[in-house]
């Protein structure tokens, strides 16, 4: 029985193409200027050379820029290219049996052995024509020439004829006239979703409007709030990030220190959203209008600050959703609703949405409809709350939709929870997500996780949120290190991540009472109260933030995560790393003391060759955080970091041979 | 606009599933008795517990098999099945939200928080009532009953309820009548092909029929062979490997050594296949019929030895493809035919297919009904010449075909070539590969090549087959080393590999001398010539082969590849590694020298945990190729390897616990 059905026989394989996240089932992410470096095997049976090219194209664009991949050995290739435009983009990778340089090859083999090279002479000519055919213009005409030369080439003629085989000019044209029949071209178009620079680099401040009042104990307001903005853009911030603005439920509302016992005047959590007020999409009375929210927003954007909202998929007992869509919600066999638990744990003032509801499909439109809301409202920034206990699927639909119509929203995932689900969120979307930072604290944490973080596939779709604190975690360190564990841990945040952000003034304040022994909470937490601060209040660390978003605003290098590197130091009190531009032109040293009690001190290894330095050239280093200059020489260099005066230096080194003008690198 | 579409919303996400060979794309190989061990991480939203369970089933039956799988921690999960019968087999996974687990480890932690459990049991009841409603026969009834006494459960009745709800009895029940539809299956059925036992553990010796006339200097036969059968069993072989035995061109015969001087009486090279008198359908007249070939065939498997056929697909320009099919061959400009070539040199008696033919539908069928044939006359094994020269897709295609007709068929690839080709092949279809082994020789070479062959994603579809030499290859080690050197590689390639073979007698015979200094060509290569072998000369090899293949075959721990693990020995002359079955019931420890010419010693760690051995503890190893037994103690012990008199130790290891009986381990 024949069963060959017309077969296309396709002597190419293309595999292992990277970056492919599960397959090409989810985006790869980059914003403008960012590159995307791709690498394939490509192979073909026989001895023929190949050769391959990377294909990208904006989505929205119907042609595909084609650029040549560089060969690395062992059938491997790479190839690159640079987002230009803050639209998605789709790259492949193609491969061509290289006939052409396949014949030239063997040809200079058959000349170096003095063999007869006048048939083979016909064989190129033979290609060289078949260019021409595919060929347009000048090209044709110049290919068909070389092509009559070669053919009719005799002893005479033949070095003139050998000169045009070689030529590189011809071999640019074989390979721009390539006969694209006979290529193979990876199954799949992979996509890179392109947003915002913002969703790369990014330094976040929460804060409660309510407790910004200008008169003490009273509920603070939209308008109170515009007063803060010049001193949040001084500090160089450029997200604010504000809790639920939403009607807060009465009912089971919570207490001071999270009581169950609630005084006629606690305000309540903001996350028991909901009452007799509005839901989801309204403003809480006492913080003002929907148009003084908007006046906010605008006023912020002429500080370059854009405001964030914080979304939570959950109720209080008295939402709005609860009489009109019951079965949106679980019920109990004994006929009450059923409220958030972690048994023994109760949540009476928050009731989960039932995403098993058979009313799947109004529950999911009006839950897109919130974002839709806010985002006419100017609104691009969502902190997300919780989005693990929501469906995945969920979150894919919904993102995309809000795309669509908003295609530089931003999601910050409030995901603290297995790695798998973290990555599976931003696999699925989200733009930036909270990480494990907040808890980690040793040199061989931040090495691993930074590691996996920044140098594993997970860099290509995952993008760190480093947070030193929230309303509901004051880890352990800040409530034993004092004040420099806070400059510590706000050193770190800022130049290990590109993304960063605080829950202020308690950080610059560096609040650090927890609401008891072995909690993470902390006392008199902002969640339950109106807070009363004095941001300016002796030994703040405002001047600090101010310096930390100016360095990063002037170094590149610290605007992406997936360029940290570490170095050796004998010391496992120090930790030390670098981050460099792609072309070295922009470096950063940073060496970081992680014991907020003592002087510590060693030798940090400098990684010399990459940075251009010569083993017994003297260098100078800058800390941009003190100012001060120190000359190093070699490879391991002395450093010593007293927690009390500044926990961190962050050097700036320039990758240059050595010159007398070495003094002037940081003028 | 509304766009939810009947939303189907899996909680599940099933990640990561391993073995998968690119995406599901090609299958993993397995034969009888063999495990498919299975991961998977597994995962939902929210809080609930999950539970994963392996999904596998005979291709050709209906039913799936669904085994728990075993929680790892961090969402992963693993699974195994046996693969019982020579068929191929699917496995998928399948995740679960184990609601009745969630439901009741939040009950006991309302139990130990003494909380009210009443509404909580109702909900329960609930649960149980469902799976009730799903279940058959006295599952369904059993269920029934403990959902009415949870949901009728008063402070009386409340211990007894509790102690229902805590049973193993009702967890077993509850998880086998899971709610299939609020689970989800892996999106994939991944394939396991399965083959004949030899293609995972065969011997194979390569032998030219023509040399092995009873009267010196004849072409030998078929009829004439028949007689080496016994001895060929008697040393172990599994398969007998026949160069090409189909007539031999005689346009451009090549003469001894390669020459392009051919004398009258020069046989030419089996692999200038077809002549007047047939193709590769044909037999070469000299060796007999092809009644005689079958009953060379059948004899054979009468002492249990399998024939395998060299299919090269390559034309003598006197095959009669070149008058009937001129298309299937490359055509030069000056009306000559193109002959194989590697600039500057030319084989000339040698013809490639041009597989970029019109014709190819015809080509490719023509070239199947090769296989097809041989098959018909009862050939299972084929080794295939170059078949990194043709198509990988034409393979793919090849394979699948033949094994629809004959799915015990055997391919060997002689791909010697690039790594990715190499494996590109195997997982298109061929069964076993030729490998680097031939050219390896140091401990690091050995170490990370069969780490690379035994621990990678590779270990799953590539089955090397070791060769020390073949007719084309005597490589240098072979030409310097002597004797020792032929015992050493051969007692490598046997142990390391479960596939392995030679070509003999050339090489019991330890001949040596290459063709020219820098070559790795045999001095008067069989290829070219008739040899006359006296295999019982002195100083022949052929008692280790008995010796070798009979442990192996006794010891099934050496009929897999993917075991092997490599202990630390404190010398690098020596390469000591064990492998073990699964149980371990079955262990060996082997200590090779790798000095052909001095006496290497050392101390060999060796894993005593894995053994089931205490440090304190001494034990009796028996050398299985010399007879003597040892008594060892603890982690590290002395080993000395005379390469004259034996250069390997293969040590026999039982994991017991110490008893007086310790000396008859080895009767």
């Amino acid at each position: 029985m024949r069963t060959v059905k017309s077969p296309t026989c396709n002597r190419i394989m293309i595999e292992k193409v990277t970056p492919q996240i599960d397959g090409g089932v989810f985006p790869i992410k980059r914003v403008v200027t960012d590159q995307v470096v791709v690498r394939a095997c490509v192979f073909a049976d026989g001895h023929d050379e190949v050769c391959a090219t990377l294909l990208y194209r904006r989505q929205d664009a119907p042609e595909w820029h084609e650029v040549k991949m560089k060969f690395l050995g062992n059938d491997q290739w790479i190839g690159a290219f640079f987002i230009e435009e803050e639209k998605n983009y789709l790259y492949s990778v193609r491969g061509y049996v290289h006939e052409f340089l396949s014949w030239r090859h063997d040809l200079e083999k058959r000349i170096a052995a003095k063999q007869d090279v006048f048939v083979a002479l016909q064989i190129g000519a033979r290609l060289i024509k078949e260019a021409a055919a595919r060929a347009k213009g000048t090209e044709g005409t110049k290919l068909k020439a070389w092509g009559k030369q070669l053919e009719s080439a005799d002893a005479g003629s033949l070095q003139a004829a050998l000169t045009v085989v070689m030529s590189q000019e011809l071999l640019d044209l074989m390979e721009a006239n390539f006969n694209k029949k006979k290529s193979v071209t990876f199954e799949r178009e992979l996509l890179v979703a392109v947003e915002p620079k913002l969703a790369q680099f990014s330094s976040w401040y929460e804060l409660f409007p309510r407790s910004w009042s200008v008169v003490p104990g009273k509920h603070g307001t939209f308008k109170e709030c515009v007063r803060l903005l010049p001193e949040i853009a001084r500090m160089g911030f450029d997200v604010i990030y504000l809790p639920p603005i939403h009607p807060i439920g009465s009912a089971h509302r919570k207490g001071k220190n999270n009581s169950t016992r609630c005084e006629p005047n606690d305000p309540g959590s903001p996350w028991a959203i909901g009452s007799s007020e509005g839901g989801h999409k309204a403003v809480h009375p006492q913080l003002g209008m929907l148009d003084d929210f908007r006046n906010f927003l605008n006023k912020a954007k002429e500080h370059n600050l854009a405001i964030a909202l914080d979304i939570a998929f959950q109720c209080s007992p008295d939402h709005p959703y609860v009489k009109d869509h019951p079965s949106w919600f679980k019920w109990r066999p004994d006929g009450t609703i059923q409220y958030a638990e972690n048994p023994p744990k109760k949540y009476e003032d928050v009731l989960p949405l039932n995403f098993e509801t058979e009313d799947t499909e109004d529950l999911w439109e009006e839950l897109k409809s919130i974002f839709l809301f806010w985002a006419q409202q100017g609104v691009r920034f969502f902190r997300v709350d919780n989005p693990h206990t929501k469906p995945f699927c969920f979150w894919d639909w919904l993102i995309k939709e809000v795309k669509a119509e908003y295609p530089d929203a931003v999601f910050l995932s409030e995901a603290f929870t297995r790695p798998n689900i973290m990555y599976r969120l931003a696999k699925g979307g989200f733009t930036q997500s909270y990480t494990y930072f907040t808890w980690r604290s040793t040199k061989k944490d931040f090495t691993e996780y930074l590691t996996e973080l920044s140098q594993s596939e997970v860099a290509e779709y995952f993008r760190p949120n480093f947070w030193p604190n929230t309303p509901d975690i004051l880890p352990e360190h800040l409530q034993t290190g004092g004040r420099p564990a806070f400059m510590m841990r706000a050193i770190l945040a800022a130049t290990l991540s590109s993304n960063f952000g605080i829950y202020g003034p308690a950080y610059e304040l560096c609040v650090s009472e927890a609401v008891a022994p072995g909690k993470e909470e902390y006392l008199n937490s902002e969640k339950y109260e109106i807070k009363k601060w004095d941001w300016n209040q002796e030994g703040n660390l405002k001047e600090l933030f101010v310096k930390l978003n100016k360095i990063r605003k002037e170094n590149p290098c610290l605007q992406v995560t997936r360029n940290i590197r570490f170095c050796a130091i004998d010391n496992d009190e120090l930790l030390a790393f670098y981050k460099a531009t792609g072309d070295y032109s922009n470096i950063l040293l940073v060496v970081v003391n992680l014991d907020p009690r003592r002087v510590q001190s060693g030798w940090v290894k400098v990684p010399l060759e990459k940075f251009g330095l010569k083993e017994d050239q003297s260098y100078v280093v800058q800390d941009l955080l003190s100012g001060h200059k120190y000359t190093w020489q070699g490879e391991k260099n002395y450093v010593e970091l007293d927690p009390e005066i500044l926990p961190a230096h962050i050097f700036r080194i320039k990758r240059v041979l050595p010159c007398e003008k070495n003094f002037d690198y940081f003028m």
